[in-house]
Parts: structure tokens; C-alpha cells; sequence
């Protein structure tokens, strides 16, 4: 843990996420600074009225924004799906099944090699300004592997959710019951001294929405806290199901009726946007507007997994959100850090306020909206988390 | 320059472009190696047979490429379009009148602020694998300005494009034809000493086919050769005039006829697509397919510039190449290298043969593909430029 105080002066504009601090929604504070004490804010506000500290970094007019939160990521895994990508994009349509080849692949791997793929792309993260990384099981789908991932996926995060439910194994095909009570039984016994979340797949294919509730509530029994991969390919129950548990997060909303929409508007439940799966599967893209416009919450993240969205890439969901969901660059930078923390139903992160963690990155740039601006540059030129300069 | 010979070895696959050296139009050779020998390349092949050399770089298993080369900028700006572009996002259309707001600021700027400003975005793509990079003139739009551009562009790159045609300035908003005078007259003789090529804005609201034609041809009379910005933002005469008079390159051809395609797969004119400004602006997508099946040469370029294309990110305009436009992921990385060469006339680049300049970048990935299926990602772990170790 970094000793003393740091100030960071020099912003150009400071993302707070805290209305009390600043302008609009984000909290925009214009030439600010900002004090790092240990793991924390201590002090977030205009550079002229910054207190002293041990340290000082000039930010030279960057913009300074909160760490982004990576609320859905399946990081525990092996294999290559570079053949699959291209055959794709000559023509063939997604499918959940593709998955079963990364599941051959990842049980076949000894632990060294799943501990080295983790921290790999999570350093990648990181290098991108991702601070907190979320990470699923669902490569495993027997209870040793299952809890095998779990506990490999804690070693690097403390935001860990059993995914048991992503697809039927092979073993199972012809006894989808028999798998969801290995699901609720021993797998979810086996797993959840690492887990933080439940999660379940809730889709044609792979579990409906009876499945999904009974998987749900055995893990809620079990005190881990439902989220759900909802209406990614089709219209469907998962939303619904995801509102009525209080689940943090309905994950994908492709495909949502008005019912869907006004659910997520009334409950606690955030709608979770993840271009990357649309883009990397030619699919229709979610539409934040919509949500947004009928009062719901919205984070976006990344999926990254590698079958259907291989980026790590915060900052590129931020430029497609804007491009191809409605939303504007302030929305879609909100949604990447303080609706990432709502996603994973956290205040200590996402923002930058008096209290909240040390996690923040300046951007090569004058204002946030260049995250949209400049799609695909790599604009994140320094990373602190917990206070401590990371890049 | 470099002295003394390199081996890059440890290559997992190596993107020589010479179908003559390995497999495919990419020339793809697996376990390769390559030897350097100061700025050219000396020897490619497969590792086990590659010769000595005097200095040895493991690349990983790393792929290894050639440079991206980026054959169409407009980097000679000063000034920001951050508002204009929220305001488009918010579902105003792109108009080319936009530009106006970037002459006055360029004008207004002092060489040194604008030497600063090409030196950064040159850096910023060569950090992001490009090593040749074309930039035009077009923000100054007088005798002066134009000459400045040019000669401040001609100290960062070779490859200079005389854009004095970019849009009639406001100055002359009720005399185009004496603007046309003036960019075929004073202005051409004042910029013809720092610039390579000639071109012209063809577009309604820009310049039409007649004083396109009168443009390129006194340019031409001066040594410069032709390059279009043709059929961007609507059917017109554009590319039928590149084929024409033979320029090098018709870029954009977003809206294009049958008979647009046929003139350019009979004619030497490579298609240049710049899918950042299409991504930037809402736009349409160009058809690469269909100029790809007729049998035209297609490049990709980033279009770098402030108003409609604010990116330098070649990777991004791969992986958007094959999402939107129909491009296997190999087709877009040869369009990003050896087509850029072909867009400017360069057989010394855009390919990783004995003789070619040693431009070349390693991947932190297996292979070519992942820019593409990995998109937003910064992939380009290390880049030679002539030889040198650059990132
Ligand atoms: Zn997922
Ligand atoms: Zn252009």
C-alpha cells in the first residue's frame, strides 16, 4: 500500500461520477486536482484550492477519469478461436455451442497455464485503464473444474461469479435436468466459498427460464447474489427473471420487449451492454437509448471471452456505444466506470470523491469525450489503482 | 542507420506479402525469421534455415508484419472539433463545412505549434505499427498557408499531398472559379517544391468533375501525381476521373456505380477505403467485397483528421473493415500494408522481402487474424522503422 499523500494537478477535466462535486452527471470538474491518501481520494476538486501533499504529478491538462469497471468478463479459460472468428466473418452466425471447444480446451489445461492466461489479460485490462474485473467460471462445467476456475479467478480478482450454467456439457446433452441438479448440488457446493455472484446462461440453447430460477435461487441460498446473460440472441424470460430476483445485473438485453424495458426501469437491476459480443458476432446492436430514456441504469463491459467479444478494450465499448447505441460520450463514459460499479453493486469504485478507492487513469487527451472521438487509439496514458501508479 | 545485421527469430507467423516466400496473397510463413541488415530487410524465411546475423531478438512465437502504411492523413491542424463531434452524435449529419472551423484555427496557429502537432500523431501511429504515413495540406487554402502546410508535413514525411482543393474558403465563397485560379495558379507554384502528389475534395459542396480535372491536370503538368477524395458522400464524377487520369489512388468510394467498380478494376487506381471516417461520421459503409470480387485493389487508411475521422488507429480500421465491409481478416491486413504501398506508388514497403525497407511490427498475438478478432486491443508490441527498434 503506497505511504503519504499524492496530489495530481493538472486536469484538464476531472470525472468525479459525483454530481455534488461538479457539473452534470459526470461531476465534471474543469483545471482540477486531486489527493491520493494510501488507497483512497482524500481530496477531489478545483487545482486552486488543492491542499498540500507528500507528492505531486503534473497531469499536464489530461483528463482524469475514475478506473473503468469490467462487470462481465470469462477471463478462466485456454484455446484459441481464431479459426471459428474468421470462419464467422465469411458468413456463419454465432452459436452458444461454439463454447464447448474453449471447454475442452480449459480442462485440458493445468492451472499454471489458467493462472498465466487470468493475469495476462487482466494486466492487459489494467494497461487500458480497467481497474476491477469481473470474472465468470463456465468453462469448466463439472464441480472440480468449476471450483478450480473460481479459485484461480480469486487469485486476481475479488469479483468472481459461478457461471455453471453456460451451457449443457457434452456429458449431459441428453439429461439437461440431471446437469441443473449437479448445478444446484454438488457444483454449487464446490464453488461457492470463491464466488461473489451466481450467473446462468438464460437462453434458447442453453437454460430457460425455469432453469435459470432454480440455479438462481439455489445460489442466492448459498448467499451468492444473482446476475443473468439475458435476451442476448432472442426474446426470453432472462430479463424479467433477472428483475424479480433483484439480481445487480441483467447482462446482454439484445432483445427486449417494452415489458423487459419498463422491468429494468423499475427495479434495481442494471442493464449490462456489451458491444463487443454484437460486433464480434455481426449481431443487432442493444439500444441503450431506449433503456436510458425509459429511466434504467446502464453499464457497459467488455465480455471478453474467446468465442464471441475477445476484446479487453474498454474504451473501444465506449466508441460503439456511441456509435451504434445511442448513447452520448457522457453516458457511455458513466456507463464504463460508475455504471460498472453499480453493475457489481459497489460505491468504493467508479467514481472519484473524498472516500472512494484510488482508481484512475489520465487519458492523452483533453476531455473524456475523446474516448468516442478517437475510437481505437490507445489514448490511456497512466493507471493508479488502490493509489498506486500502475502505468 | 543501423549497423549490422539482426535476426528476428522466434516469429510464430511471419507476413511477407511476397506470395513467392510463403503461403496465400499474405505470403505467410510459419516458425519464421527474418534478418535485418541496417535499414533493409536482408533474408525471410522459415527460422530453421534463417542465416547469422550479429544481434538476435526472440519474437515469442509473436506474429510479425509489415508496418502498416498509412496512405492518407490530414495531420497539418491545429484546433478542436470535440463539440461538433457530441453535437453529431447526437444526430446532426456530417457537411463538409465543418472544415472551415479547422482552416481558421490552423491559420491562426504558429509553425511550432503545428510542427508539434504532426510530430504527435506521427509518433501516435508509429506506437501503433504504422511506419509510413501520407499527410495533405487543405487547412490553409491560401498560397502561404498551403506552402507552410507542406513544407511543415515534408519534415515528418515524405509522402506530401498538395490539398489545396479541399473546399473553397470562405474568402472565395462567391468566386470558386477564382479559387480554382488561384489553387492552379500561385498556389500550385508556391507548394509544388514540398509536395509529391495533387488532390482534390470531388464532392458536392467541394469541387465538381470540371475544376476537379483542371486541378489534377495542372498538378500533373507540375510533376505532382493525382490521388482523389472521390464518391465520399455521394455518386459523382470522382472516381471516373481518378481511373482517368491515372491517380494513384481514389479514396473513400463509399457511393460508387458499376461502372465506378469497373473503372477501377481496369485501371492502375487503387480504391482507398477509410472506414474510420464512415465509423465517425454515421455513414454508410464502402463495399470492399464488391470492389474486392470485381477485382480492384482495395487499401485501407485511417483518414486521420479532426473533423470526420480522428483516429490513427490502422488496427481499428482492420477490424471494422471486417465487420462492416466484407473484408476476410488476411484481405484487411494486406489492404492496411501492401495496399497502402500500392495506394502510393511504393514497392519499398508494405512487404518483408530480401530488399525491402525494414519496417516491420511484432503482435503480442499468433497471428494477423487477432487484429481483427481482437479489436480495440493494442496489440503492437514492438516496431522497427528502417531498420531501428522504434517501440
Ligand atoms: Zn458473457
Ligand atoms: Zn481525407
Amino acid at each position: 500500500m503506497p505511504s503519504g499523500t499524492t496530489l495530481v494537478t493538472g486536469i484538464g477535466v476531472l470525472v468525479t461520477n459525483d454530481p455534488a462535486l461538479g457539473e452534470g452527471p459526470l461531476g465534471l470538474v474543469r483545471e482540477a486536482a486531486l489527493v491520493l491518501d494510501g488507497e483512497r481520494v482524500a481530496w477531489a476538486g478545483p487545482a486552486g484550492r488543492a491542499p498540500t501533499a507528500d507528492a505531486r504529478v503534473d497531469a499536464g491538462g489530461r483528463a482524469a477519469l475514475p478506473g473503468f469497471v469490467d462487470s462481465h468478463t470469462h477471463l478462466v479459460f485456454d484455446g484459441d478461436r481464431t479459426e471459428e472468428f474468421g470462419a464467422r466473418m465469411s458468413g456463419r452466425p454465432y452459436a452458444a455451442g461454439g463454447i464447448r471447444t474453449t471447454v475442452a480446451a480449459t480442462r485440458a489445461a493445468g492451472d499454471e497455464r489458467l493462472h498465466a492466461n487470468v493475469a495476462r489479460y487482466v494486466a492487459e485490462a489494467l494497461r487500458q485503464g480497467t481497474t476491477v474485473v469481473e470474472t465468470k467460471s463456465g468453462y469448466g462445467l463439472s464441480p472440480g473444474e468449476e471450483a478450480r476456475a473460481l479459485r484461480i479467478a480469486a487469485a486476481h480478482t475479488d469479483e468472481t461469479t459461478f457461471l455453471g450454467a453456460h451451457i449443457v456439457p457434452p456429458e449431459y446433452e441428453d439429461d439437461p435436468a440431471g446437469y441443473v441438479a449437479l448445478v444446484t448440488g454438488p457444483m454449487l457446493d464446490a464453488c461457492a466459498p470463491y464466488a461473489r455472484w451466481v450467473d446462468v446462461f438464460c437462453e434458447r440453447g442453453a437454460f430457460d427460464g425455469d432453469q435459470a430460477r432454480a440455479i438462481l435461487t439455489a445460489g442466492a441460498a448459498r448467499g451468492l447474489v444473482p446476475r443473468v446473460h439475458a435476451n442476448q440472441l432472442s426474446y426470453g424470460p432472462g430479463v424479467r427473471l433477472a428483475v424479480e430476483l433483484d439480481a445487480a445485473s441483467a447482462d446482454h438485453c439484445t432483445h427486449l420487449t417494452d415489458e423487459d424495458v419498463d422491468a429494468l426501469a423499475q427495479g434495481r437491476t442494471v442493464a449490462t451492454l456489451l458491444p463487443g459480443a454484437e460486433f464480434s458476432t455481426r449481431a443487432p446492436w442493444p439500444d441503450a437509448r431506449r433503456l436510458l430514456d425509459a429511466g434504467a441504469t446502464v453499464a457497459l463491459s467488455t465480455d471478453c471471452n474467446p468465442g464471441s467479444s475477445f476484446t479487453s478494450s474498454m474504451p473501444f465499448c465506449i466508441a460503439l456505444a456511441v456509435r451504434e447505441m445511442g448513447m452520448t460520450p457522457d453516458e457511455a463514459v458513466w456507463a464504463a466506470t460508475a455504471g460498472g460499479a453499480a453493475a457489481l453493486r459497489r460505491t468504493d469504485v467508479g467514481r472519484l470523491a473524498p472516500g472512494a478507492r484510488a482508481d484512475l487513469l489520465l487519458l492523452d487527451a483533453p476531455s473524456p469525450v475523446h474516448l468516442a472521438y478517437r475510437p481505437g487509439v490507445p489514448l490511456v496514458s497512466a493507471v493508479w489503482r488502490r493509489g498506486a501508479r500502475v502505468h
